[in-house]
């Protein structure tokens, strides 16, 4: 009877041993290929080296897991911002629900631009016409029944070229990108111009980004107890506008590290790549060209086309990229496809 | 030979079979008991049933790890508020290293307060009075340099009662309690009235709380390239007051999750408490109750005692955790241990 037991015996401890050997094991190598949706070019290859150099123990770029901190701008870098920004269709089609108890409306800008679909005049509302649409479709209710607008426009509200839900957009390339660095220890941040309640009902459930590191521009609010409730009232009044340099202040103050890498698309996240870049050790900042009229949109003066209101490419801000080695993302070249619908 | 090898074939299968059993377990049992520091009593036992239910799969209380927020206020909370403010003993004393190259504090308030030591006139200095101050000895550098100088700071002052550095007055039992929760799967944040990047540069080797983890009053910051170098200037201008109704307002603006538990010790922390009894579900708010003249100090009406001005816990807000349901931690009776260095 022994005798005839040691194979399985053996065949048993074989096994244990696999098993014992398989869960010590830190990391279980990865079989498939990160990144499936870049090409294989430049971009690609900047950011597997980057990462490797910062994830490898005793390499000299090597940087802690607790100090992996990225940051990305979300409108143009996760998600189209194009024909304008979703925030901005989010607050005009406020407007028009909230018009028929406002008919002085239909005569008073900026108003009367969102009421009349008068394209050229929402694109010459100044900065002060933009605040005053963002004021009243944004304000003057708690932050419960903000998030619950949001997300029930969401829900209907379509892009009018893709006829897709707005979250449906975010670039496939990008959300590999947020997995592929979260999977290596990195904590990623979304740092954007955009409403930081805006975006946090969805972030966590499109780019995996919880909301506590979603950073973004806010308007005050003010505590106050209803019936014995408390509520946090959101109020008509700018508090922080998280671009340009607004985005280091904003990282300094609200994550308190500096980030190792940074992506964005726009002179609106300029200062966030220089801040991230003068750092000690080894960085990663990149820049997404929106380079592809046929899957995506083409536009900005580095490609020779008119620049946008909506997130907008300046030729110096290239030429910055160049003399400091931020490595540009040709979405045409670099993503073998955009969006998670395709195919 | 091969019977021989059968018994030790036999030992090395168990122990493989242990190893995997082991590295399985998705849990090891804690066999050492938790909170050592606290006695027995209701605090202790509040937060153990508390952590229990939210951390039990099915229970009706359960809550996901990632909605597992717990804020800390930090002066009187985890370490003391008395003789005065750390963070305020820290501007007095950069108010006299500073004050060589300013002759005219001599005759000028506040600054002649601080240079006479004159108790009186700083314990009636207004708000404006300690912002001039905070201002002055805050202000006016980068944030590099203003790390570097709390980094200092706290190297060589002591407090004046204990003789040892802030950093080692953390409270023992809340240390404790940090590390409970964060084994069970909480996310602990600091939201303090003091200056957040007064705390970050220490927090994480005293608290175990990373610097995207703490909330904290802030003053306005610039973002300059000096010299070819990207800097943040910290400016003599307050950007945000997280005291009262302002912790609300920081833990939705930053956090952007309601807590489910808060921790506090006087009326700065009330409107955080009931921001956090007023969610879904069960919930913990404990307040600190300073009443150990002898290891630590005794202050407040609560007591019927003298309040003060660097904690107050007002008659109302014992009333408000009465109604509420907020646990009192008396420092005699519910720590064993005050401080790490005691025996």
């Amino acid at each position: 009877m022994r005798r005839d037991r040691s194979p399985r015996r053996a065949l048993l401890c074989t096994l244990l041993l696999a098993l014992a050997i398989l869960r010590g094991a830190p990391v279980l190598a990865e079989t498939r290929e990160p990144l499936p949706s870049w090409n294989d070019g430049p971009a690609r290859q900047a950011i597997l080296a980057f990462v490797k150099e910062v994830t490898t123990p005793g390499a000299p770029g090597f940087v802690p897991p607790a100090e992996r901190i990225a940051t990305f701008d979300n409108d143009g870098t996760l998600w189209p911002s194009h024909p304008m920004y979703t925030q901005l269709v989010f607050a005009m089609d406020r407007i028009r629900e909230l018009a028929p108890d406002h008919p002085e409306w239909k005569t008073q800008q900026p108003f009367q631009a969102v009421l009349e679909n008068d394209v050229a005049a929402l694109a010459a509302l100044g900065e002060k016409g933009l605040a005053e649409l963002i004021m009243v479709s944004h304000a003057s209710m708690s932050t419960e029944a903000f998030e619950a607008i949001v997300t029930g426009w969401l829900e209907t509200a379509r892009h009018p070229r893709f006829q897709r839900r707005y979250t449906e957009l975010a670039y496939q390339p990008m959300l590999e990108l947020l997995a592929f660095l979260r999977e290596n220890g990195f904590k990623n941040y979304i740092v954007s111009g955009g409403g930081v309640e805006f975006m946090r009902p969805w972030t966590e459930r499109v780019y995996g980004v919880p909301p506590e590191q979603v950073v973004g521009s806010t308007i005050k609010t003010r505590y106050e107890v209803r019936d014995g409730r408390p509520v946090l009232m959101r109020l008509p009044e700018v508090d922080f506008i998280d671009d340009k340099a607004g985005k280091p202040v904003a990282i300094n103050q609200r994550i308190g590290r500096r980030p190792i890498a940074a992506f964005g698309n726009s002179a609106g996240d300029r200062e966030m790549l220089e801040w991230t870049g003068a750092g000690r050790g080894k960085r990663l900042m990149m820049l997404v060209l929106h380079d592809d009229a046929e899957r995506e949109y083409a536009y900005g003066p580095a490609l020779g086309l008119p620049d946008t209101k909506f997130g907008t490419f300046p030729a110096s801000l290239l030429e910055e990229a160049g003399q400091k080695g931020w490595v540009i993302i040709h979405m045409k070249d670099d993503w073998k496809r955009i969006f998670t619908f395709e195919e």
